[in-house]
């Protein structure tokens, strides 16, 4: 096995991921177990059935992470390999961070960890907002950069997770503040410590080409048809979840209707942007996840959809453009436009679903947006019986603010530390270009570059 | 926002469009709600197993739709992203306009309407009458003109449907008639009416590569996988769904393997057309829909997979190029050899299943027959007591007359509307073209044509 | 109809597949029927809820081998259609076969059969093993060779399966043994028979290209997050299923994380082979079938995960090479690195995991790995009672010993009558090549080999 030399930084990643992947083991051995058995027949019914209604929206949300996302990152046409590939690596070693992470918690205060389903959704969960942040900086880091990324975002993530939902409270079933919007100021932060304040124009190889293009809407339909798993999977079962879907589902209805309207809007001859539809058909599903369960009536599903997918195609016309002049901010994926501003929304829709449903209905008017059945522990402090609507409304602004500001700091911290000289950051020459992380066949070399018309012709007839 | 002047008929999409979604939340506001939440727990139980028992299958046909659909049409290699876009928007639209339509009818019934997973089933499956219908002018037509196609297509479906099912009682639980052979001679019709007698030779940019094949392709086994689903969902759960399935997986089988053998045959060299392949395994599927819960023997539904992969691919040897020379009728996808023959087949199998069953058994000829539970109201004036075996079997054949006559009509209607010139139909140079819809670097540009060898190179090598 | 003249070797294949459809119809006739409905309604409640329990479940299996196994089969940069198609057509015959074979055995034991999704599933299963053993012959065969393979395979698999699970009592939940060591070294013995001693160098069509890597990466990920299904899908529902769901994505998980580690080191640049990443990540989910479902810690399904990427890659890395050399033994896709190697490691642990669990408790030893309320008949002679720990580690490795030894003779008597000329083995000059099997436009025409660089340019641009 040809080990490259020591000093050598690219031994960096396959050194520490090994000593990763022993401690794990360690880890696994010394703290984590599965559950006894149900020894009674009607215990195991009642474990084969919860299993059974989990087990369909943790397969979706795997191939929206895995197949869905992936292939929206295949945009850039000469990394395609590349983002699948790290996009793929940083969902599995993140999650099994998060594992530790959470088994390390868990066992200080209960002992032995008993490993479910449940637990590796959770971790999955830390796992997407690395996915999502390390979007802004996506083609210009290198895989041992990103192993950094993950190594910090994810307790960073959990502390703010506690922080928002179980000490303030606030009420985010699909992830709108806690997952989106967090990982997008993050991943804002990583891009303008890395990258400072210089900005290059943009790279050539950065440019989608129709067939990218095509097959990053592919990813973008995945994740579209699979998103009502996502916000809905961690409801209370029944109504609530019912709604959580419906609420979805007619939000991201919206937002692919109306990305159509203003992209085709924003052109002099009507046509439509591949970035736009990429991206604005999602919008409704981040923006829907804070008040998905709430008892808020369709119609405000189909007006949050409307209303994020304007934010995010009007965020790529004007706001990314604008971020880049005055800030010299490099965002490769338009996070802010797809998780941040519809996050806010999302936010905001929230805090003004729990005013209006508490003015509306001043007799019950805790179970017009409680979700239903919802216990207090799961919510953190509970916001019916402890504080009121107003306190609860307020909470929600103090997360958004929380899930803002503790992302921001760290992000920005984490890109200094992505500065170090030993993690390999790609040359810009070499940025967006899959030569650099695989070993395929330089596409130069078998063109025959400076042969004859015959020559060409037939190194590409090969090539193809 | 660069607002195109009013005279440029391009502007009238994202104004129509936009007019829509206003009045789609004005309806939405005024007529649909979400249930009230179940307050005793059991009632919560019973919420969640309806869910679980249908979510499943929604998100299937969700996959199917978007994505499997989406990739099917994409066998034109430079309409990839118009074709897996304008699918998209469509399904959205019309489902969304489905949801207005039955709204009214409920709301004019009983009031306020209660928004369900179920709900949201029928709409999108109105919605995928329109998608089958535009395959016909695939790649010929503006997004404006299908935008029109649905607003026509939805309301006459309904109709349809309810005189189909309701009215004349057809058993047709996966949609042979009411689905697939309406919505082929709707989009025959269409077809007719908007390109009139002239026909010109096949457009260059018509015929697929091997690379818009394969990704075609992709898109006829996600259909296939998931077409159980899309069978199954209405059916009574139990014995008729399970046997619905085990149908529908035979037929598809079936049709898989035929294909192979006669698009094999029609070539001197044995050879396959990748068009068969992509359209006649899935032919099963189709013809299967009108009997599939049905007591057939499992053989029937074998035989039936055979029948309709045989028509469908000589369908697209024989008949579609006859159509072609004789009536000038433009079929770009060939929908009438995938949803035509094979649901008139189904159909007339249905009718053949009906009257063999009660000549078997003259005791308990229903319960061969009839979905098992199934209660009248749910297949309209039921057959078993009001009308004999006989009547239901014409019922059948009168169903499909139906389901032609309104279809055709209502397509010739449409097809004539959308002559006007105010609809942007493509001009044919431009047809089959995604620069049209768009902004996407031409790919002539960065070709260099007209440089040296190098040059080309070099721009290949960028555009790769 | 051409019908092509008799003589020429390429009808037998549509003629041999009518007889079969016909045969076919014939015995589904005679022999399959469906059950009786349930007539009480608890009945038909408990198989609805049966169905519920495994539908999700088959279909995760049919996106498996239908769009992930295929594309990943589409590595082979102009043999794509071939590839997919091929896949899809062998996984509809195998089953139909395979239901032939199921049906005729349980025909002479009880009678009738009725059928039910279980079967199917089984029958799927037996299919698997062809679609796996082809893969060493991928290319290099034709359609017609392929089918011989199918009809020669499933009925050895049916009785290798049945010495193995029913006489030896082997526990192998997910067909570590009995499915991944037994294809593999039946296609290996086939690709020995088939080809001899004599190697050419690497073919310049069977290079893959970045494109086509991505596509085959792609069908790597499907495979990777629906594998779990796969393993679990035979389990007895409640613990068992649910400790086997978080098994494989432990392993699968480890193996991901894994490949990277590896791939990276072996390469002086630290770059990762797409080849590597394709197979690796898949490893785990191989290894993981023969203890899936024992109460091993989840440790060890971690461990099992980094071992077998690490064999596989190695295997890439160093034993295919030295086969090539030292046997002449042609193995296109891998197969022994992904389901050899990782299946023999899966019988190792499933050995030790025995020993060990009989070893830390003797007391209530056998409920720590008998899956959770296994019946005797399900595991065959059943090894609680009947004979000891010992025993049960015996059989293991006898069932090892059998599966590889049943395999690879079977594969090379298959292997000899593959060579039979009438089989239409493509010559050297035209393997990977998709124009052989498809009526496509040759690119070459299209590139317009030998004119000026605008005409190869305007070539390619029609043709991209």
């Amino acid at each position: 096995m040809a080990m490259p030399p020591s000093t050598d930084p690219r031994c960096l990643l396959p050194l520490s991921l090994g000593l990763f992947q022993g401690a794990l083991l360690l880890f696994f051995a010394l703290f984590i177990t599965y559950d006894e058995p149900s020894v009674q027949a009607e215990d195991a019914n009642l474990v084969a059935n919860r299993l059974y209604s989990i087990f369909p929206f943790f397969q979706d949300i795997q191939v929206m992470l895995v197949v869905g996302l992936g292939l929206l990152l295949t945009f850039l046409p000469r990394y395609g390999l590349s983002a699948l590939t790290h996009n793929f690596f940083l969902l599995n070693f993140s999650t099994q961070w998060a594992l530790v992470l959470q088994g390390l918690l868990h066992h200080f205060h209960h002992g032995q960890v008993q490993l479910h389903l449940h637990n590796l959704l959770t971790a999955e969960f830390a796992a997407v907002t690395v996915l999502i942040s390390v979007g802004a900086v996506l083609g210009r880091t290198s895989l041992c950069q990103l192993l950094i990324v993950a190594a910090c975002e994810v307790p960073v993530y959990f502390a703010s997770e506690w922080a928002i939902v179980t000490h303030l409270g606030v009420l985010d079933v699909g992830g709108s503040i806690t997952i989106h919007v967090f990982s997008c100021y993050f991943g804002l932060g990583l891009s303008k410590a890395l990258f400072g304040a210089a900005r290059q124009p943009v790279h050539p190889k950065a440019m989608p080409t129709p067939d990218s293009d095509l097959l990053a809407l592919v990813g973008t339909l995945i994740l579209w048809v699979f998103w009502p798993s996502f916000v809905a999977v961690l409801c209370q079962p029944g109504d609530a979840q019912h709604r959580a879907i419906l609420n979805t589902l007619l939000a991201m209805s919206a937002s692919a209707v109306t990305t159509v309207v203003v992209s085709s809007l924003l052109d002099k001859d009507g046509r439509l942007s591949p970035g736009h539809l990429q991206n604005g058909s999602l919008a409704g599903g981040v923006a829907i996840g804070a008040v998905a369960d709430m008892a808020v009536p369709p119609v405000a599903a189909l007006a949050l959809g409307n209303l994020s997918a304007v934010a995010c195609v009007l965020g790529f016309r004007f706001l990314t453009p604008f971020l880049v002049r005055k800030l010299a901010l490099q965002d490769q994926c338009g996070i802010h436009n797809l998780h941040g501003l519809p996050g806010i929304l999302g936010a905001a829709a929230s805090t003004v679903a729990i005013l209006v449903a508490s003015e509306d209905t001043s007799g019950s008017r805790f179970s017009q947006v409680t979700p239903v059945g919802v216990n207090a522990s799961e919510v953190g402090v509970g916001w019916g019986g402890d504080h009121g609507v107003g306190r609860q409304a307020l909470c929600q602004v103090a997360g958004l603010a929380v899930a803002i500001g503790s992302s921001l700091l760290a992000g920005l911290l984490t890109g200094m530390v992505l500065r170090l000289p030993c993690l390999a950051q790609p040359p810009e020459q070499l940025c967006f270009d899959d030569t650099l992380y695989f070993k395929i066949q330089d596409e130069a070399e078998s063109l025959g570059l400076g042969g004859t018309v015959e020559e060409a012709a037939l190194a590409l007839k090969e090539r193809v």
